[in-house]
């Protein structure tokens, strides 16, 4: 690989929203956050949560909800302030001295675990393998190894087996699962599984229902590791609002919502990807298949293409502060057939077609 | 002092919400969060902010208007996911070795210390000197030192001259100012202040808006504290809605509102004192003057009393998991007067009179 820059790397603090910042107007394809987000009766429930604000957060049902949607004891469910909060709590809580992270993926799992003084192994998944697991090596030496699925930015879903293979007696197995709820059926998720040795899967409600402004998200661990995690976070971690959305969007109405919300992001990234096609023979070539409601592409002069496609109102992510890609790569959120339909007329325009 | 419990002294986290959990009906005296809170108008506000929860945290205006209330640069503030996420950042990210906690006090900068892996020293304020700081000597070695203003629980308000000169070079001078907006004109306040070297000072929006739920405070201190506290955050620390509280509740009107509830406070607390004189004869006795929205009280059987008023509807806060207090103290939040000469009427039942 080749992709990182000089003086010591990628921007691992980049974040998609930054490229959205004071540009107002511009169609968002840089944050992975669901269009039309959050729904309208969330938002009623979280108007109506406010009623309680004067009260400390009590998060006992919010937790058992979790619990009883994953089919665990509540002593496996540890609720965070976004799943950001549950990156620093493992990077800080947990007695580990070879943390390796499967790259490309997102980077906030290596900035807490480096914030926190450990030095950070990295496996880099490879373009020619595309950015799946075989062939790659994770150091049998390795007592923490975080891995994404399915994987932002690559879009790549691991088979759970495969996941699951890389435990080991006396390692923490992380798998971000930020991005599974919008896979149908939850393929390959490991959320619900209580067999397999050091697992610790992380959980966000923030991009399905649109509450990245809210911060919450879940681990799921054995009831030791979410003790260890528990004591490393603040007395009252969690807001009520984002109790009371956690309650909301793990009960039954809500996961329908979602199962149907997945299989629509399905078929509108069939209908990207086809789209994308026509841009074959300028180089541009997505990485398939995908299965997060983001796609990653390699463009030849992706920089230029990027500003080009800003100026005609559309903000897509940089792919080169991710570890293991370079500046000739651009990650872009999956939106419905209309809104795709005008990124593919501006990306025509921006090559000069 | 003689009143830790045995087996490792009290118990540093309990706290007021806990008396009140699962005790609807309950009059709740046990927590200081103002009644009738949060107000409509602020409410209104955080309802309209649900708009743009699918958007990440942007603390950007909320940090410029906590500044500008001060009168600081912005660079001074950090925006907290409420107080007790700062006792934590404080207790990790600050290189001391000697850390000491003026008490009794609230206990949660002790414990997030101790979690910390700190050793704590403890100055213990003695009820013969009313709880103050006249006598009391903080060791010239310790690095950190940690006192509220006005006190929890003992009410007491320290001029800010005795807080300002337990300054050192080499030292941090944490002052927990989380009541000092319910003190009218904020007497003793050492928010502002910049000349006060290693001055860390937090405040607390929680108590006088009624956003316990919420999770909402800031610190102010020098811009090289402020950024080391800033770097052991979690990404995306205060969400939007919090946000969105922090710079309405220090706009003006806001401002102008809590210093009408400050004068309120101090005439019910009048109201409240007067009426508790009538218990002299019993040994019933408030710390005086008291100057937080509270006061604590020293009954002699404080624990059948409690339970007594309990059964009378009336939940008060023990005292006894407070550093340096014991069983025969109890602390009592300052509510309007009609609520106060109801739990008067119940005090004297319970005391068979």
């Amino acid at each position: 690989m080749s992709a990182e820059r000089d003086g010591g790397g990628p921007d691992l603090r980049h974040h998609g929203d930054a490229e959205v910042r004071g540009a107002a107007g511009l169609i968002d394809l840089a944050v992975n956050v669901r269009a039309n987000t959050p729904p309208v009766w969330l938002k009623r429930h979280l108007a109506a949560s406010l009623d309680g604000l004067a009260a400390y957060p009590d998060g006992r049902a919010a937790r058992a909800a979790v619990a009883a949607r994953h089919g665990v004891t509540p002593d496996r469910v540890l609720l965070t302030s976004g799943a950001a909060e549950a990156f620093v709590l493992l990077a800080r809580a947990l007695k580990v001295r070879q943390p390796v992270v499967v790259h490309p993926q997102f980077t906030e799992p290596e900035a807490a675990l480096r914030d926190a003084g450990h030095a950070v192994g990295r496996v880099l998944l490879r373009e020619e393998d595309g950015f799946r697991l075989s062939g790659a090596t994770v150091p049998e030496g390795a007592d923490l190894v975080v891995i994404g699925n399915p994987t932002n930015p690559t879009s790549v879903l691991h088979p759970s087996a495969s996941i699951a293979a890389l435990a080991r007696p006396g390692r923490f197995l992380v798998v971000d699962e930020a991005f599974m709820d919008a896979v149908p059926g939850e393929r390959e998720a490991l959320a619900d599984r209580t067999d397999v040795p050091g697992l610790v899967v992380l959980r966000s409600l923030t991009k399905t229902w649109g509450l990245a402004g809210l911060r919450i998200g879940y681990v799921l661990s054995d009831p030791e590791t979410i003790a260890t995690l528990a004591g490393a976070q603040p007395l009252w971690p969690v807001s009520s609002p984002a109790l009371a959305a956690a309650e909301a969007c793990v009960a039954p109405a809500a996961l329908a919502e979602a199962s149907a919300a997945a299989l629509r992001i399905a078929a509108d990234r069939a209908h990207l990807l086809a789209g994308l096609r026509e841009f074959a023979p300028f180089g541009v070539r997505a990485v398939e298949p995908a299965e997060g409601p983001f796609v990653l592409l390699r463009a030849p002069g992706a920089t230029a293409l990027r500003d080009r496609l800003r100026e005609r109102g559309f903000a897509l992510r940089r792919g080169d502060t991710f570890p293991g890609l370079g500046e000739e790569w651009l990650r872009v959120a999956v939106r419905d057939a209309g809104t795709t339909d005008r990124l593919l007329a501006a990306v025509r325009g921006a090559l000069g077609r």
